[in-house]
């Protein structure tokens, strides 16, 4: 079934912008609306309100580029954090992932994505120059590259590898018990946090 | 993965929002809002306003209950809809999916749902008192029961059936091309707009 027959313009236009969102169709998008439709306004009016709100007044953490809701982000900020080790991953969801596991007490930086020419992404898309800026200034003492084991996040290890080699900083990366071809995201907590705990020094020679 | 360290309250807030859709998970819901968050201020604001304004200012038709932008939906108020043929289903989505078949040139009566005493849902929940009170205005000449061919489907058939059988109506129903057990809204357009046209003289005894 195709759908254009809407009865209302309204009614079109909230599908319209709910099958815009990744992986929701139009029939899914319509049997949302149309849920909303039964609730309350006031909850309709809350959901509305948070995504408006969300968009407006997130800020990203100038130190580490995580979601925050401040200029610097509640882990940076946080006195028992330690700032010499940082951990190098490739988005918010994973600094979420980690901090979940409750086994890591050094701070991040979120690169943003991924090296991936597929895709169109080279290094200058990520936050790369201000980890380099960061080590440079001598403050910090490890570096754990925590990106998912494809190819993609060995490709970006090693090229992160090659630009801050020249620091006298140990490079570490999350011990492999993470299974090859893995997202890091879908990975369950214990098998993260051991991957924290048991870091080993990284060696570019040995991919995988 | 349990989420239960989000970095921002503002972003909390919205996967909280989006969690509460039917069907759609906290993992998703932050995929979903962190797509959101990639978007400009201005679609996100079109996005996070079409819900709001979709529920505050929807209607519904005061003939046939249809979801509309005024008083009387844009299919009560066709002229060339014939107003003496009422077709009655369980919901929006029935009156989309039948307008999508082009077939149809009577006009509807929304039920609201369908009888069913598993989910607590009998006939003094729908809009069945309207559908009585407009047959018994004396107007209409045929009524065409287009519910789903469940359970369900048939005790909300057989009880409009008795409602209505004192008054001198013709009263059909879809014929039974679509197939036994299936949802209106996923038949498709040929199978519905056929048995709309092929809609024969209903007779409750002849259960399926």
């Amino acid at each position: 079934m195709s759908i254009h027959s809407f009865p209302s313009k309204l009614l079109e236009n909230a599908v319209f912008e709910f099958a815009k969102l990744p992986g929701i169709g139009k029939k899914t998008a319509l049997r949302l609306v149309l849920h909303l439709l039964k609730q309350d306004a006031k909850e309709v009016n809350s959901f509305g309100n948070a995504i408006i709100q969300l968009r407006n007044e997130i800020k990203f953490c100038t130190e580490c580029h995580n979601i925050s809701d401040s200029e610097i982000c509640d882990i940076c900020s946080n006195p028992s954090r330690e700032k010499q080790t940082v951990c190098v991953v490739e988005s918010i969801r994973d600094v979420m992932a980690i901090e979940n596991t409750q086994q890591y007490k050094g701070v991040y930086h979120v690169l943003g994505g991924i090296i991936s020419p597929m895709d169109g992404i080279g290094p200058k898309d990520l936050n790369i120059d201000s980890l380099e800026q960061k080590i440079a200034e001598g403050n910090i003492k490890e570096i754990i590259l925590a990106l998912s084991t494809t190819l993609e996040g060995d490709t970006t290890n090693y090229y992160i590898f090659k630009r801050i080699g020249k620091y006298p900083i140990e490079v570490t990366t999350i011990a492999r018990g993470v299974s090859i071809g893995d997202e890091l995201e879908y990975t369950d907590e214990i098998t993260l946090g051991r991957s924290i705990l048991n870091r080993v020094q990284f060696e570019p020679s040995v991919a995988r």
